[in-house]
């Protein structure tokens, strides 16, 4: 089976898993029921899932207990995208060609649905336990979860970004900027990969290298995405002018260059593959995917 | 020493315990940090920490693993009020005296610093897992404090209230008004004490009727609540007309007259006192607390 046909049936695998634990839409809480499922079922590439359950098969985890965290991680990822999209963030209509949360349900549903999202990614991270072999791994499974999407993860790497765009006169330093893409990106994607390799019983060694692969995937993607940002407009226009550079957003590309981007990301996502390669049991899909996301085009 | 001298104590103490567990204000991110601690730090009676920690007393409880909890409890209520504050939701300036979290910090951080919180919270409560003797424990705790916060629980009830408030032409019943009690006010002090038993190895009948105290117990505060808006009013201005009557907003006592309501709630209440009294261990203090919150005048 080519890449292409695994990933579309590992992508089915996590949808699948992912609605399995949405809430049913019934009772007096109903709309909030229906606002996190429309947002939530919005689409999206599901990586983080995949992620953890690839990172989890590359350890030889073969139980249930990683579904409720996948799923859970799909709720903490969605509910960062409803807040985002607030009038009083960054105030967008639309996502993925759809109205945004608060558009279709109303704001203080949006933000409801954004907390309800979150608060039910623990409901259903603790969905693990009972099932879980060992409860003490399900257990340090969500304090990594936790942390990873908090004030020392993505909600850190948030403020900072938005305090970087909202304040007037701040400055954007490359030292600020590789902390909100380390935080705003790469945790989550560290939140995946450690969760899995936790969950799948992986030595504190193993899942500390994990750690520092899940980084470097996070911040060569978001290499990368600067990176289009200029090469897709150039494609288009016929000249490198990206939206970032329009919107006056300083980004990886403004302090290295293009081709001093290029090569970064280039050199992170290898060392990430390699360091992948390493292990005693290889997971070559997981590699894979890695490579197809930072040599993506669009 | 009197009640009142032991109550002030056990606040100082509950107040110390959240102090100890809140994020030092360092790095990119500090503006957050700021803003959690500013709301956290607001006052407020400690009601939930001094239910869960006293409960915990009650079945025997005398470990460390509480404390995390407790923080985490109170920080579950505190962004329920940040967010509850914001422009969007009830756009209130002020709470008990001071100005709200969005007003001195901005709204876009003020979402942020409730997103901050309820992670926050989870982070939290996990740390006692290294603390717990028996971490089962801990992982039902956490389920339990994750189902009362949520779409289940005091979310539910929040989304209910909203969509009444905010409906033109949606008719507010007594079920209805019920269900928002419930889940929006006992639910949290429902999850305080279970929390509490469980910690301590309440056996799961005990857990049970623990819950149905604090249901009783929530509803019958939230009664008084609703009665004290009528009364206080009555006592300031002679004349029977509260701020919820004025706004047309329909409580307890709508429904069952100021008489019907203070049975009620004075029903209620004994029912809970004297559940709590017909456990093996008792503690005079939680029931004393309970009694004294019921019959409170302001």
């Amino acid at each position: 089976m080519s890449f292409k046909d695994t990933l579309e049936e590992k992508v089915a695998y996590a949808e699948s898993v992912i609605k399995s634990y949405l809430p049913e839409e019934t009772g007096f809480q109903k709309t909030v029921l229906e606002a996190m499922n429309y947002s939530v079922l919005g689409g999206g590439k599901r990586l983080r899932p995949l992620f953890m359950s690839e990172t989890y098969r590359m350890f030889g985890g073969n139980g249930q207990e990683i579904e409720p965290f996948m799923a859970a991680m799909e709720m903490m990822h969605t509910y960062s995208l409803v807040h985002d999209d607030l009038p009083a963030m960054d105030n967008d209509d639309y996502r993925r060609g759809r109205k945004t949360t608060h558009v279709v349900y109303g704001e203080a549903m949006g933000i409801l649905a954004g907390d309800a999202l979150l608060n039910y990614a623990f409901e259903t991270a603790a969905k693990a336990f009972p099932l879980a072999k060992n409860s003490h791994l399900a257990a340090r499974a969500i304090e990594v979860f936790a942390r990873k999407g908090g004030i020392y993860g993505m909600i850190g790497g948030q403020v900072a970004d938005v305090e970087a765009e909202k304040t007037p006169g701040s400055e954007m330093t490359e030292e600020l900027l590789l902390f909100i893409h380390e935080h705003k990106t790469a945790a989550l994607i560290q939140s995946a990969m450690m969760v899995g390799a936790i969950l799948a019983g992986a030595s504190d060694e193993d899942v500390k290298k994990i750690e520092q692969i899940g980084y470097k995937i996070g911040i060569a993607f978001q290499i990368q995405d600067d990176i289009l940002d200029v090469t897709g407009t150039m494609d288009e226009l016929g000249k490198p002018i990206g939206s970032d550079e329009k919107n006056g957003k300083k980004t990886y590309v403004t302090f290295k260059g293009l081709d001093g981007a290029m090569a970064d990301q280039k050199r992170l996502s290898s060392e990430a593959i390699e360091a992948l390669a390493s292990f005693a049991n290889r997971n070559p899909f997981l590699e894979e995917l890695v490579d197809s996301l930072v040599n993506r085009h669009k």
